[in-house]
C-alpha cells in the first residue's frame, strides 16, 4: 500500500492521517459487499440539522451495471475520466435542500459533506481509497437521471482498491508521489474573535 | 461513560458507531490542550475542492477566556443555552465561500461539514462528546465578531466530556437516554438511477 500519512503536529487516528485522494485505482478488482455496507452505514448515521439526514447516494457499480457506470464516467470532467474510469464504483453525493417541510435547509450541503466524509474514513479503515471530485457535468447528470430540482448535486466520488506502487501507471505516478499540504492551522482557527490567530 | 451505539447492519469502526451528539457535559472538565490540538489536526486534513479548506473555526474557551464564551453562548437560541453552558468550549464553524480568486466555492458548506464530522471523530476517538448546533442566531454572532459578508456561519458547536450518568440532571436524562434513529439505506441510496431503492 501506497501512503502518504498526513503531517499532524500530534498523532491522530490512523483513518484519518491516511485517508488521502489518490488517482491509482486496481481496476480488476471489485469492492465487496460487506465493505459496501459498511461504508454506507457510516454515511448514515452522521448527525445532521434536525436529523433530516439530507444526504442522497447513487450507485454507478462499474462490474455490476457497466452500463450506468458509463453514464456516470461521461459525466466527469475529461481529466477526472482518464483516471476514474479504473475505479471500481463510482458514486454521485447529491443534497435534499428542502426540509420535509418544504423549508429551505441550509445545512443540506454541510450534513452531506459530512457523510461523505464518514463514508470515506470507513472505508479508509477497511484499506479502501475514496476520491471525491468537483469536476464533474453536475447539470448533464442531473438531465441523464431526472434528479428533481430541489436536489444539488454536489460531488461524484471514485471508490475502490488501490493500486500497488509498481503497477502505477508512468502518467499517474509523479502526481501521487507529490506532497500533501494543508494551510497552518493559523489561517483556518480563530480564537474568540474573528480573524485573531491561535497561539 | 454512557453509550449509544449505532445500530448498524455490519460493524463500523468504534469513533464512528460511537459518537453520539449528547447535551449532558462535564462542567468542571477541561479540554486539554493535547486533544484540542490533535482535533483540530483532523479538521485541517480534511479534502476539499481545489484543497480550498474552507472551513474557519472560532474557538471559544470558558475556563481560559469566560468572557468570549458567554458571548457566544449568548447567541445559540435559549434551549440550546440551557444545556451548551457547561461545556469547556464552545466553536464557531464558518465557510468561505469565495475561492482565493474571488469566484465563489459551490463546495464551501459541503467542505465545511466534513471538515468538522473528521474533527468529531477524532474526539469521539478521544473520548469527547461533540455536539453540533443550527440553532443559534447567526446574524448576530456574524455582526458582534465583524466577520465578513462572504463567510458563511453554518453551526455552533460544543466540545467536552460527558458527565457520568450518575450525575446526568433529571432534566436532561429522558432525552439522553431516547434512541438514536435514522432512515433506513432504502431511502438515501440508489443505484444507477434516482429514485430506484437498492435491494
Amino acid at each position: 500500500m501506497f501512503q502518504k500519512k498526513a503531517d499532524t503536529a500530534l498523532p491522530i487516528m490512523d483513518a484519518l492521517a491516511h485517508r488521502w485522494s489518490g488517482r491509482a485505482y486496481d481496476e480488476d478488482r471489485p469492492v465487496d459487499q460487506a465493505s459496501l455496507t459498511k461504508i454506507l452505514e457510516a454515511a448514515r448515521w452522521t448527525p445532521s440539522c434536525f436529523n433530516e439526514q439530507p444526504w442522497r447516494m447513487v450507485l454507478f457499480d462499474r462490474f455490476q451495471d457497466p452500463e450506468a457506470f458509463e453514464m456516470a464516467l461521461s459525466c466527469l470532467v475529461e481529466a477526472n475520466q482518464t483516471w476514474a474510469k479504473a475505479a471500481p464504483i463510482l458514486m454521485l453525493a447529491a443534497a435534499e435542500t428542502l426540509f420535509g417541510n418544504g423549508n429551505t435547509n441550509r445545512w443540506a450541503s454541510y450534513d452531506t459533506g459530512a457523510a461523505i466524509m464518514s463514508l470515506s474514513i470507513e472505508a479508509t479503515h477497511l484499506g479502501l481509497m475514496v476520491h471525491q471530485m468537483g469536476g464533474f457535468k453536475a447539470a448533464e447528470i442531473k438531465t441523464r437521471l431526472s434528479i428533481p430540482d430541489h436536489v444539488d448535486c454536489l460531488t461524484m466520488i471514485a471508490i475502490g482498491y488501490q493500486l500497488e506502487k509498481e503497477r502505477i501507471p508512468e502518467d499517474l505516478i509523479t502526481r501521487e508521489e507529490g506532497e500533501r499540504s494543508r494551510k497552518p492551522l493559523s489561517d483556518l482557527l480563530f480564537k474568540g474573535t474573528w480573524g485573531d490567530a491561535r497561539d
